[in-house]
């Protein structure tokens, strides 16, 4: 693991289920393999949009192991290890350094509320402490309207100065600009990513490192035009672009919606499922978000070999 | 496991961990007989104030077979089964019924916000599939201040009307009584328990089971006095002490708080020790804390053998 092992646009891989409920691993690993083919810079497997949480610890053990067996290679991906139990929690980092991860994306522990910023200063210490790599990199993740805990400017500050070397960069899914642009400008250097492309250029041109956005699943290549161009003249554009993509798909709940549009897109309807407590999309609501999507042109490129891939 | 299997005053077993943050299976255990010996009606292990969250799933089942080991008879706990991830919550129910436990109370899935009754049913409903046992009875965990995922009525009802005999009660930690009369009205003969001993004599009154109490951990025995007495002319004297008692407690971090006050009066300050994200009070609130229960006039009865029960 390096310094600074991400930047652009990374993707929190979409976690397709079977019939009978359980993770689709073959399918998964296919859809990292597009994800890959369409350039993008790293796979936050077990995010918020990987139902990650939904997942049991086999389950996700299991399936980073067979996306890396299946030859995509470890150091681009940044698994979701934060967990409400520090064994877990522990666990699932030591796990991903042992695989050659390029780093990890660490939600805090988020079942106890109002806890002390003491509490999850000594909660993140004690797992990067019981890895006890110095090949492990973190990335915090503030996800405050979801996980409901945040990770404020001073944990991060207090973090970094203790683990300088391992607290790399911050994954902003606020929603708030202003405090990305907080991040920002108290720490530069550190790579902070939005947790939406609709912040992507404005990030980058305060020196952030690029985005972690649920939509990266489905509009890779908007992205990216973003962040290779982003000081080119086209810049505000090509933004404008994947905030209109990005704006009509979160007017849908923003994970079955994700999960319908690759499987319109791809052909393959078995990748709308989704486990509970979420539900996919109605039929309505599924035909009115594709219709929205080609209203915006948007299109998507066709995995290699589909529903079979 | 009978229809309604419990009433009466039940505890959410606090968890002691060791000097190295390892659950302290022995204390745990000699704590479990202290709660009986005192008369406590169910041992609610893995609750909320059980920190359970912040367990591993082998650190639950682990612990739950060493307190059945130890001579705890299985009928009388009703071990937290709930979790974020489907599987896990199948296989703790799972392992819960096999050991022949009185019951299990349930969180909903907590990590999404939001989420819809339809999901919610989804997810219960595939739990109490998957387990597919006759034995099983489910008590619901509406906590929607920690949880901030809410059980409604509807639900309630929908479960109860699928799961006739399965779904027999729920525990009420809203904190709105208004909420737990609802139910009360609403579900007679349903196994409501009050979240707080608070409202312990209002939730007989409205023909509720009892209360499931995170300070059933140190005074089950005013807490049984009111559920002994609660037609008699003394109810509501009896109920204003444990009331005046929680309320001197809850002035704190209640987990932190109610460890601090076993590890007092059962002079066994490892006792104290929590797990991160939570943290202990500091000297100076754990005297005021002591203080003012002393000056209600509270006290626990010792532990046999206290520090090495």
């Amino acid at each position: 693991m390096s310094d600074q092992p991400f930047r652009g646009v990374v993707a929190p891989v979409l976690t397709p289920f079977t019939e009978k409920g359980a993770v689709d691993q073959r399918r998964f690993v296919g859809f990292c393999r597009w994800l890959m083919q369409e350039g993008v810079d790293g796979l936050a497997v077990f995010g918020t949009t990987s139902e990650a949480n939904s997942l049991s610890m086999t389950e996700k053990t299991e399936l980073l192991d067979a996306a890396i067996e299946a030859g995509i290679p470890a150091a681009r991906f940044m698994p979701g290890t934060g967990a409400c139990a520090l064994p877990d929690a522990v666990a699932l980092t030591r796990h991903a350094v042992a695989k050659g991860c390029g780093a990890v994306l660490m939600l805090p522990p988020f079942y106890y509320k109002n806890v002390s910023d003491d509490g999850l200063f000594a909660f993140y210490s004690e797992v990067i402490q019981q890895v006890g790599s110095a090949a492990l990199r973190v990335y915090l993740y503030h996800i405050p309207p979801v996980s409901q805990v945040p990770i404020s400017l001073d944990l991060v500050a207090r973090l970094r100065e203790a683990y300088p070397k391992t607290v790399v960069g911050l994954k902003d899914s606020s929603g708030d600009w202003n405090n990305t642009k907080a991040m920002l400008e108290r720490f530069p250097g550190f790579g902070t990513f939005a947790g939406s492309e609709v912040f992507l250029l404005d990030t980058l041109r305060g020196g952030g490192a690029g985005c972690i956005t649920a939509s990266g699943n489905v509009n890779v290549a908007g992205c990216r035009k973003v962040f290779l161009n982003w000081q080119g003249p086209d810049a505000d554009a090509l933004q404008a672009e994947i905030t209109a993509v990005r704006k009509a798909i979160q007017a849908y709940p923003l994970i079955p919606a994700l999960k319908r549009i690759v499987a319109h897109y791809h052909d393959d309807p078995d990748f709308a499922r989704l486990r509970p407590p979420l539900q996919a999309l109605n039929a309505e609501m599924s035909g009115k978000l594709i219709a929205d999507l080609k209203a915006l042109g948007f299109a998507m490129s066709p995995r290699a070999t589909a529903a079979a891939a």
